[in-house]
């Protein structure tokens, strides 16, 4: 929990980052926090194991993490899509399910955990580039409501915070 | 998500909450609308299914998740710790487990959502009546660490989330 030697049980402001945009970055860390150690320690064989034929192995679920967290810097830091490229690169993390399961094998905790932190570094520069002002700035979003960059950071971390809790259930589940 | 109209995607200023708490209360909001939306239409056996033997059942994760709430409550409001009555009307909810899966039985969907909504109302109506300076005050927490009420709450929704996604991947494995 990279915050200086302060307490991560704090939302207040961060040095270097405006106040509002600090007390998000607080709950982003803390969240990573939690997604790392309930992965701590497994192997490339637990990473990959399959639940039951309708489950999402944990590696693709520490995938999928950094690859929202990468679409949401797209839409929030650089206002697009993803290009074709990026598609195709985080595609099967992004969607999981049957591509997913076929695809995302073979890889050690150190690959995932590099992927994450890789993401992770340019979220929190960009962020430190930034304005509270900017959390609040609106654009069209699910059902064509309105939703702000606050709001939308916060759905990274929840989506995080939602399948840390089904890695939490699955590592309890894996094979002795 | 009753918010007046407003978009639930915005973490902005509402109506009769100071400015911080209202981002806080945009964000406990949409979890609890999330959760709700996951257990929608379950009956009383798929509340009570047990998938394996360690599992929770949907109904005991909707129990914990007021539970939390309530102590968080007790904690953040009235700065004390649960009561014996308090503990023995909540502990199988709080600690889950074997009691929770031996005891919590029996009850139709509007039971948990009258005792999350009853609980939440007492949360909105506290928070209403205090300052953002509030969100700031510390006491010792995990590992004797300073925690901000505004972390504390912040866990609460975190807390529920993580259960969310359980509730997600064992409302898709119930029984046909």
């Amino acid at each position: 929990m990279n915050q200086g030697g302060i307490s991560p049980f704090l939302i207040q402001e961060l040095p270097g980052f405006a106040p509002q945009i600090s007390g998000l970055v607080v709950m982003m860390n803390y969240a990573r926090y939690t997604t790392l150690a309930a992965v701590q320690g497994l192997t490339t064989n637990e990473l990959d194991y399959l639940h039951d034929a309708q489950s999402n192995t944990i590696a693709s679920l520490l995938g999928h993490i950094a690859a929202v967290e990468l679409a949401y810097q797209v839409d929030t830091f650089e206002r697009r899509g993803l290009t074709a490229k990026e598609r195709q690169q985080w595609g099967a993390f992004l969607e999981l399910g049957e591509k997913a399961r076929r695809d995302i094998r073979g890889h050690p905790l150190d690959y995932y955990l590099q992927v994450l932190s890789d993401v992770r570094e340019k979220t929190v520069s960009e962020l430190a580039r930034r304005t509270d002002d900017w959390l609040y700035e609106q654009t069209p979003f699910w059902g064509y409501q309105p939703a702000n960059n606050y709001f939308k950071w916060f759905h990274v971390f929840e989506d995080e915070i939602n399948h840390r809790g089904q890695i939490r259930w699955l590592r309890k589940r894996l094979p002795r």
